[in-house]
């Protein structure tokens, strides 16, 4: 510009230039376009954007859904039975698809088995128009389960039927979820600019369904461990994402549900796939989902009063791990009130004014205390939780563990050990963080050692964790070894 | 396996097919293999892992490096001469292609002139063995430029052209680089793997350097715009990534050089093509990026004791805004002690525990203070310095202006002001944190305002930034208007 501007002879060029579009066939007097090229421009719906196409919120209908408490597993008491979360929510998707057989579509790379969600191909198969041989499976040319191994296609296709007015849910294995980063950014910038568009209509949200999680990559190792795509999706604005935690099947039915029902949002929801143990019935995990966060009363022992330290915990294994610890805490400390914060809607731990699902500083200090030692296991990398949280009263005394990039192929409970987010190491954490503890539980902390050191042999020995550890179970009178 | 141990009939069937195997044929009584087969292992370098090709630092030699300092721009005084950073890397990078003619590649998504490094091709072609047509610009079989809009293609290239023993640098948009997010996470999960592996070589570092970056898509806008990749990048080992966000062309050149020679990192370097103001002289170029952070005195007027307040700055136009706004603290504020901070390596943010380039705490308090106000211009998302910075001591008084997601087609001036980086804003921050500062500063507050919104007035009208703005540069005597 400040060339065109200081030299006449470039300005003479861009003036030739410009008049060689002879603007005067093209402008009125007024500078306004002639009628003979305005009405060539298309007329209502025929406009580009006003094509229903193109502005898929016209065309949307809510889904039928199933009653989702219908799916719900029998939880007698918290911690003493063992369900699989996404196969339970694969029954609820099965029947999803059967009565939305034209909106709904399930994504994945090659992964709907894996994930164990085949109880979809009870009502449906994978779309497939080439020739089949034998030996192949639920393939047909209206199967509502789009199956490639390519995240991007995967990516492309939802963001598609989205957009033209359709629902969906895109699975995948968390760690490959990264590939479509770049794709998720541009579709998460667009909803923001999206919104700002008076006329365009509100399409169903994007939901990423992230299983084969990091902490259970039994047979993989250390290349499917990434929990970070959380991370990435938090960089955008707090009015298009969300992040779900649930950390068992009954919780996830009551998200998964949620998410389908929502508008204009990118839902990302963690779940695993291994058998896990139930925490929560129906009536209990809606009640929690809906909070997004709280108390867990019947693993807390602080009912009367104030805690000494304060268990937070969000995913299923870092809950897993938090509850055990809670466990021995009872035993080694009986005196010592505990605490246990379950986090399911991770953008509950921002402040109001960062994200609409935020709590005010009266609700979090009144969970997390403004004082106490919270030791907090959490199911990604440990610094998410320090940046959402850092403006909170009580910061200071947050302490996070929680994925440290230490990985290899091995035993769920080595894993956690490997990034010192499992039970014996919390109970450590607590040790060192309880002011007056450290001083009196010096055989009990180099306990908790020893007993990280017979884990790690048993595995090495057996190929396996310790049954003491794998089929540990919430006790019906905690602390009563 | 628990079904094998429980169940008698799948042991039989198990036991039945590692029979199939006939095991009495490959192993000896003791259970070793047998001769016959062990025989047929290659041996020495014929071993899959110790090919040289396979252990590439095994074929490694240094690059012959240009002595960089031959490339410096004359600095005769901080902030009054303009200089584009990446124009004159392109030189120094043109002379390393010289000297290295079978060992350097500089590869990129058909950006490279775009990002200004056109300077490659007085040396060399972009890589092209297929039918050239009139027109087409420095194509051939030899050349070592390797250019293709794919960002996939260029990463794979590059690493295997590192894994084989030798170098290169990625050249890339700063928003698009997150397409090669997951090709990025498995490079770094595999430095970090065979660094405990005792026969593998270091390779050359992985080298980005990020152009073209999010202040600075006047004509492209709000798709082009994601700093994000730091984030992502933080994610992994300490011991393998570097970041670096050199404010100027010298500081470009220092942190250029050092990355060529550097082994096993993952190097992201984020600078700047267009025309900006120079800081440094060579000489403090190299100071200032061996210390990686620094106070500029030069810019500072608390040189006889403790700030008022730290204005700390992280990148090309983060350091322009910050200067800016120091520029009219001295006006508006001569009594006002401020301390200005530059980082150019931002792993010295960290404890010293959490990454080998962290500051102690000693070190950080001596810099930030322990109890002023500190107004941090990031050129990232703001988060990322909280995460870093979370465990200092004066952690509670950082208040850090970053990328919030707001942009679009628009000049520089008003997207910094989009996301109140903008000096006006910046110096809004220094009346709010002060102590006893807003009580008195009412009214230059309120002419803040009012600049910002004339500075905006003023695009609207002439497309344009203003040319008090576009042209400011830093007085010779700081203060005096």
């Amino acid at each position: 510009m400040g060339d065109v501007r200081g030299n006449p002879s470039h300005l003479a060029l861009l003036d030739s230039w410009m008049h060689s579009y002879r603007p005067e066939e093209l402008f009125d007097e007024r500078g306004a376009v002639v009628a003979e090229i305005s009405s060539l421009a298309p007329k209502g719906a025929r406009r580009m954007s006003a094509n229903p196409s193109a502005n898929g919120g016209e065309l949307l209908h809510d889904l039928r859904l199933p009653d989702f408490r219908d799916y719900a597993v029998n939880v007698p008491s918290p911690g003493t039975t063992f369900g699989e979360a996404t196969t339970v929510f694969g029954g609820f998707l099965r029947d999803v698809i059967k009565l939305n057989p034209r909106t709904f579509r399930l994504f994945g790379p090659d992964e709907t088995a894996s994930n164990r969600l085949s109880a979809v191909f009870e009502a449906t198969d994978r779309t497939w128009d080439a020739e089949t041989i034998a030996g192949d499976d639920h393939l047909a040319p209206d199967g509502r389960v789009m199956e490639v191994l390519s995240e991007h296609l995967c990516q492309g296709w939802l963001e598609g039927y989205l957009l033209t007015g359709r629902h969906g849910l895109f699975n995948c294995y968390e760690a490959f979820i990264h590939i479509v980063d770049s794709m998720f950014n541009q579709h998460a910038k667009w909803l923001k600019q999206a919104a700002d568009v008076s006329w365009r209509r509100p399409i169903a949200s994007l939901n990423y369904l992230l299983s084969s999680h990091v902490w259970r990559q039994d047979h993989n190792g250390a290349t499917h461990q990434d929990p970070g795509f959380i991370d990435l999706v938090m960089n955008k604005k707090a009015a298009i994402v969300r992040v779900y935690l649930p950390p068992d099947a009954n919780t996830l039915l009551s998200v998964g549900d949620h998410c389908l029902r929502s508008r204009n949002y990118v839902n990302v929801v963690v779940a695993g796939k291994q058998p896990a143990l139930n925490w929560l019935s129906m009536d209990e995990a809606i009640r929690h989902c809906t909070r997004g966060i709280g108390i867990w009363d019947w693993a807390s022992n602080d009912n009367d009063g104030e805690p000494d330290v304060v268990l937070g915990c969000a995913g299923d294994v870092p809950t897993l791990e938090t509850l055990a610890a809670t466990d021995l805490l009872r035993q080694l400390f009986p005196e010592l009130k505990v605490r246990v914060i379950n986090v399911v809607d991770l953008m509950r731990l921002q402040d109001e004014t960062e994200h609409p699902h935020g709590l005010s500083d009266r609700e979090f200090d009144a969970l997390f205390t403004t004082d106490k030692p919270v030791v907090f296991a959490y199911h990604g990398y440990p610094w998410l939780i320090h940046r959402l949280t850092y403006r909170r009263t009580n910061h200071d005394n947050i302490h996070v563990r929680g994925y440290k990039e230490e990985g290899t192929t091995t035993t769920p409970f080595d894993m956690v050990m490997l990034n010192d987010l499992d039970r014996f190491h919390l109970v450590i954490d607590v040790i060192d963080r309880v002011p007056g503890l450290a001083q009196r539980a010096g055989h009990i902390r180099q306990q908790m050692q020893d007993r990280r050191l017979e884990a790690r042999a048993w595995t090495r020995e057996h190929g396996e964790d310790a049954p003491e550890i794998s089929g540990w179970t919430w006790p019906a009178t905690p602390g009563r070894a």
